[in-house]
């Protein structure tokens, strides 16, 4: 039985690991649960999973759930205090970390100097502070497990194969909801046209990434620190079906590749239960139903954003949280329609543009600097542009 | 350096592990070969690789070799006792058996019985007598390393999920030369069309069954031996480009598969080197230039060899073994033109049919049934068919 803490019960990937728990009640016990919102669900996933602690966003949904929960076993607490708490739960033996954003990364942090193992389904955090948490994480001898799928598949190709003839990495990119849409309408699609991705169910802020294809870009820089590699032995190829989750390239020359339907249970089950496996009762891989797996370069003009992330590495220190900062500013703009799709990488060009990166040694140093230009960029853009319909 | 010995080095197999070992003269040392003739190619081979033993197929050739060979520094024997001598010798440390066809038999087992790691690129010994080359192995603390590449690829996918986690073995076919040839013309299709492998270039015996589709039955029972596994998880698929060499399914539906160019000197690498991973100058995968992998299933009546692989499997024993020897004669006899392709199907059906499986426990058992459905084959077979041209 493995104790776990869920931080984002009530998001996507929440609610899918939670299925998983639900399917394996013998190998998985939730102890600690943490949610921003979403009262009702969050009210009904602690009578479910009655978890020892839960921690709400804030004080009066905190006072709510109480009331709620009146009589029932559980403690509750409230912000980022509460979230710290969950993450240190001392009954936890393993973090699920699935915070939207770069709300994850203090958690993470937090849990990590905990001595938890922590299943990273936030990629922001790496991103953010990727040499600050596998430092941390290496010294007190705390795993990190992937969460992503591109990256649970990198995770599980590797194992057998050890981490010294490792060649090169190859990220698939689904291509995202607007593969298909001509490059002179792309600059003016809707939130709406960019949240209906073909192969993945997933949040909007990763869905809107998935269109510029920056998710791919942070998945880059999430692979360069969970598997220490130079990002340019890191490739991204377009795989439309999202079969094939990713691949590795040994020395040799093989190639190994993990495949399974699109579902993120599957690596969510993967990184609860490792190093163990289980078995599951989820839809399985039928090739000859698939029938034909393809694969395309990616048009780097057409997401540029792509290219800012192997950039932001490149400038290092704090310059992939402000890449961070400046894409979640901007696709926070683009949901509001406060800018147009086109003007995503604008406003991500702009942020990375203005800094001046620091080493990033230290958090209070990177949480700064994402402070800094969340600021610096709302004053530029939110309320100015032309609402658009 | 690792000290190799290989036998069957002017075949195909041998050939290029011989350019394997060319690319790699820091890293592995021939000390022993043996071939069945080729006296020119073997004396060429000797030169080069300067091995310390040669063994030739028979005493006239072993002759003729020791003139060309005068005052060079080689021991040369020949034959069965050659084979056995150089499958047992002393400063070997793995053995390299690529000899064709029931022939590798008792050298894997000489070897194995010696305490020698056997690379196998013979199918035919695992698939006549797995169950005594296995246990044989197994108490002795022997690896036999897989060197077809589909073996090969489940190996290298298996290194780290662990075996226990293992669903399915999913084997790829490319399919054969004939996989577009139409079903009433498949009948009577001469050698020279079921020699033209679209994408391997292989041994003839071996092509023929590509064609068959029985290089695939073999392989079952050989991943039934190697991997422990009952053949009921053993699924086949065609696969035309012969990019993905074979899949894993874990118990929790991930799928591993292991890819690159349809190049032998990749597995036999792998497998010489085991467990290290060496670099090569060889062509690697660019899946974008590759763009589409693509699966089928099998039409099991057009290619009925493969039902019979599951069967002898079933039938068990020396099953196997006749299986094996029934399809060597009959690829004999449609290479000579003395049956039709579509009579290959009927030679084997009638050699399993003939046999009552004894319990195959012993190599003397196995041989005589090799040898008593060969005979009787023969005499039903060979010279009574029309000669066809």
């Amino acid at each position: 039985m493995k104790r776990l803490s869920i931080l984002g019960s009530t998001g996507s990937i929440g609610m899918q690991a939670l299925d998983v728990v639900r399917a394996r009640p013998e190998a998985f016990q939730v102890v600690a649960m943490a949610a921003g919102g979403q009262l009702d669900l969050l009210t009904e996933q602690v009578r479910e999973f009655r978890p020892q602690l839960v921690s709400m966003g804030r004080r009066e949904g905190a006072r709510e759930l109480e009331e709620r929960l009146r009589g029932f076993p559980v403690k509750i607490c409230y912000g980022a205090e509460g979230l710290a708490e969950v993450a240190a739960y001392s009954e936890t033996e393993l973090i699920l970390l699935a915070v939207v954003g770069a709300a994850g990364l203090v958690p993470a942090l937090t849990a990590i100097r905990a001595g938890k193992d922590v299943a990273l389904a936030t990629k922001e955090a790496l991103v953010m502070a990727g040499a600050l948490l596998t430092s941390e994480a290496a010294a007190r001898g705390v795993r990190l497990l992937p969460v992503d799928s591109e990256h649970s598949a990198i995770f599980q190709c590797l194992e057998g194969g050890g981490r010294d003839a490792l060649k090169r990495i190859i990220l698939t990119a689904s291509g995202g909801a607007l593969r298909h849409v001509p490059k002179a309408r792309l600059a003016s699609v809707t939130p709406e046209e960019a949240l209906n991705h073909p192969t993945w169910n997933m949040g909007k802020k990763i869905t809107i990434d998935s269109a510029t294809l920056m998710n791919k870009g942070l998945e880059v820089i999430e692979a360069r620190w969970l598997f220490d590699i130079d990002v340019k032995h890191v490739d991204v190829i377009i795989h439309p079906q999202s079969i094939v989750h990713s691949l590795i390239e040994y020395v040799d020359g093989s190639v190994l590749a993990q495949l399974s339907p699109p579902d993120m249970r599957l690596p969510i089950l993967y990184a609860l239960g490792y190093p163990a496996r289980f078995e599951h009762a989820f839809p399985t891989l039928d090739l000859v139903r698939v029938a034909s797996l393809t694969f395309e370069s990616i048009d780097r003009e057409r997401f540029p954003c792509l290219g800012f992330a192997y950039q932001a590495v490149e400038m290092g220190g704090t310059a992939p949280a402000v890449l961070n900062a400046a894409n979640e500013v901007a696709v926070e703009l683009f949901l509001a329609r406060e800018i147009t799709f086109g003007q995503i990488p604008e406003v991500i060009e702009a942020g990375l543009g203005e800094h001046r990166p620091g080493d990033g040694g230290s958090l209070e140093e990177i949480l700064a600097a994402d402070r800094e230009v969340r600021e610096h960029l709302s004053r530029t853009y939110r309320g100015k542009g032309t609402h658009i319909s």
